[in-house]
């Protein structure tokens, strides 16, 4: 609740933002090392999450399934690339009914090898291509240094699996969800991102390309908010996945793999919150809209209650999320800075002066004070303040955009580099080298984020530089790269 | 697919349910024992199940939340009947990141008790009070025998959880989400349910009541389709969740949980399927209408197809969930037979001679041949639709019932008792003793099924007899009971 203060995002992000997931009621630590409950506020904003990319997904065709938790060891140890990946991060259920396993089952920590086995029996022909399917689950990664929704055992996501005829249509697919992902972050989540490539360090276990779309948090960190992996044959070859072609010849499926999971509530707060908490993008928010009235007498009460229910059936009806605070006993001061605290986009400000004027005050979360502050007559609210949220999306994807561009340094030394990775993002040429890649993460803590794909995006306008040399060791290079520390 | 015939249900009912699950696609078996794959089609009418019963949680305010998959073993051991149910049934997991694990850890198979240690710490006072949560998860118990959604060691469900100031209220609740259940069963899935309490050795262990919606499958056995359980303190004091009521003094909560789960497919497909396949439920089944274009000539394709796609077009306009077949190489007749066997409620058959005439043919799938046949002009066709729909909702239901009806015996001797259980449901007066349960049990493999709430109507009219005897010791009984074969 209100009554404790968060330390300031200046003086301790990291705690900041531990404190803000427990008091906005997000999510609490499970009595399970490394797991985390998200509580009703948190899962609200996840079913938010869920339902704008449920919608792209089936608009784009894909069907939604379910494939089981358990997974036989043996699966996880068929494609080299992925069992040397996630071997060490494995939970492992070695007893079943009070017997000792046979074979001991593997809590799946993404599902590519059990979907591979089935699809090798379920696509026959060219006519079963491609396959487009998606489910919504948690899966879990024995992590050892864990964070609410950051990183935590057991997380909540989506991952998308696709099967296809050839390499072309399988690209293609792995681009489309990158896409996707990177508009439900712009246009859902007001996160201006970054859609790239990822090193081969830095990508998937089994993948050939893994793409990325990379954010920047309040402290200048990246987070990586979701990827899409173009497989080639690799888990076909490993799963025996082919199909009979229209020339009657047996070929491998060629596949992909995408997933954005409860992460991505940890970059909605990093990147949006302040020193007084939260700020929910409107589209995502589980509350658009709060109601909060004021009143000292009873008759006052009465009035102001009044007015305020009518007004919350208008909202509703219009198909905003809406909450009307009537508890008692707190002042609407406390119940001012305990919805600032919790992120509502837009707070209706109803007193008895109000309900004569028929008229209140809206106050908007992302601007503090007088200046966000405005009264609007009662008739048609619900399309003023449908205005009003479209405006607070655009201003916090604004400012989000200004001040990731503030802290993209394009470094054309090392020296420039090492001082742009302490703040933000470092925007140099690099030149593909995983030994200079290495050697960078080693000096200075900072990874290869992604190569944009559109370099000029990134900061608006083209490099300013124009010697393409690589920032660590000088060689020629072709193209440039966001490196940062990174959560 | 619509090749091999499935076997009728009279001459194996139980092959008939497996071959369809297969053929219809709702599922495939994992390979991992026991477990299943929920597939497209099965994954779409278990969405339709979750947007139906989750409408109905969040308008009587319940939350959606998260708890973790895993549950510290020592937890499970805290309820003495609740250890005692569930030990033979889990699955553990020994070794997590490469290392042996200090305590192991349960994968969850209900979660009251890490439910309850974490409301020990969040709820204080009264004023915290209801807390009225409910999950979607997965849940796993090792179960030795299983069947494709009816019994399988991972399955899917909701688990809904509430903690209360008093037991009136806390029993109240467990009404109110029974009633839930059966109005869902009833209204949207079409399957006349019996709620009912169960007795004690039927209840969850852990609960001072169990209640259950009974519902008969179409070879007669019984199927508990869901669950409502009155946990008393039982919970609360092994998880000391106590509360500070209005005089300062500590209380303990009262709990109740909720479950229902992807069994119900199971009972959907056995109340309403026949032997050509699936009968899906119209508010249920994911596609409600399908369009088979008729065509033989070029120019008839071209003129057919142009009025199917608008005639789809007015169809998703209201709301409606339409497939088009446009499937190349087959013809009409094999796509009636595959989307019958599928259960699709409504066929719309459009030939040249229909787009002349401007309108369609439209097939029931619950009136085989002629008789469910009608023909319907174009215009205004989503209207026509929707009324037809509602028809065969309403039909669904009848002959349901009236076929349980027709199945129940009101066996006053224990002569017609063993007679009745043979072929559907016993509805006898019972002593209420654990030991003539447990005889008749041995006996004819019958178990209690429920005591109805509503005496009257399981059969639509009062006890025939006036003996209150019990049908097996002959003793005085104050209420009859169903007891039945069971899934």
């Amino acid at each position: 609740m209100a009554d404790e203060k968060l330390p300031t995002r200046a003086e301790d992000f990291s705690e900041w933002y531990n404190q803000l997931v427990l008091k906005a009621q997000l999510a609490d630590y499970a009595p399970v090392r490394g797991c985390m409950i998200v509580r009703p506020y948190g899962w609200a904003l996840w079913e938010n999450i869920q339902g704008a990319l449920d919608r792209r997904f089936k608009a784009t065709g894909h069907q939604n399934v379910a494939f089981p938790l358990f997974i036989p060891k043996s699966f996880i140890e068929k494609e080299k690339h992925h069992v040397e990946g996630f071997s060490p991060e494995l939970a492992v259920v070695t007893i079943g009914g009070g017997e000792e396993l046979a074979e001991p089952l593997v809590v799946r920590p993404t599902s590519e090898t059990i979907i591979g086995h089935m699809w090798s029996k379920w696509i026959q022909s060219y006519r079963d291509l491609p396959v487009l399917m998606n489910q919504w689950n948690s899966v879990v990664r024995w992590e050892l240094r864990t964070k609410l929704f950051l990183r935590t055992l057991e997380f909540y996501w989506q991952e998308g699996h696709t099967a296809h005829a050839t390499r072309d249509e399988a690209v293609e697919e792995t681009r489309q969800m990158l896409d996707a992902y990177a508009d439900f972050a712009i246009n859902d989540a007001a996160i201006p991102v970054i859609p790239g490539a990822k090193s081969d360090a830095e990508k998937f276990a089994g993948a050939d390309v893994t793409y990325s779309i990379e954010a920047m948090m309040g402290d200048g960190k990246a987070l990586q908010a979701g990827t899409s992996h173009f497989l080639g044959q690799n888990f076909a070859q490993a799963f025996d996945v082919k199909y009979l072609d229209q020339n009657g010849a047996q070929q491998y499926c060629w596949t992909t793999s995408w997933g954005l999971s409860t992460r991505f509530i940890g970059a909605i707060i990093m990147v949006h919150g302040d020193d007084q908490g939260l700020l929910l993008p409107p589209k995502l928010a589980p509350t658009q809209v709060v109601i909060v009235p004021i009143f000292k007498t009873d008759e006052e009460k009465a009035d102001v209650l009044k007015t305020a229910k009518e007004l919350k059936a208008q909202l509703v009806k219009a198909n905003l999320r809406v909450t009307l605070d009537e508890r008692e006993g707190f002042s609407p001061g406390w119940k001012f800075n305990d919805w600032e605290m919790r992120g509502v986009p837009v707070r209706v400000e109803l007193g008895p002066k109000d309900v004569t004027k028929q008229a209140v005050v809206l106050a908007r979360r992302d601007k503090p004070g007088k200046e966000g502050k405005v009264s609007a007559p009662l008739a048609d609210l619900a399309c003023t303040i449908e205005k009003l949220l479209a405006d607070i999306h655009q201003s916090m994807f604004d400012k989000a955009l200004t001040f990731r561009r503030s802290k993209t340094l394009e470094a054309q030394t090392y020296d420039e580099f090492k001082k742009a990775v302490e703040t933000g993002f470092a925007y140099s040429y690099w030149c593909g080298n995983g030994t200079c890649e290495e050697k960078i993460k080693e000096e200075t803590r900072a990874t290869m984020r992604c190569i944009p794909l559109d370099q000029t995006a990134v900061l608006g306008h083209p490099a300013s530089a124009t010697a393409r040399t690589c920032v660590y060791c000088g060689q020629p290079a072709k193209e440039r790269a966001i490196f940062a520390r990174a959560y």
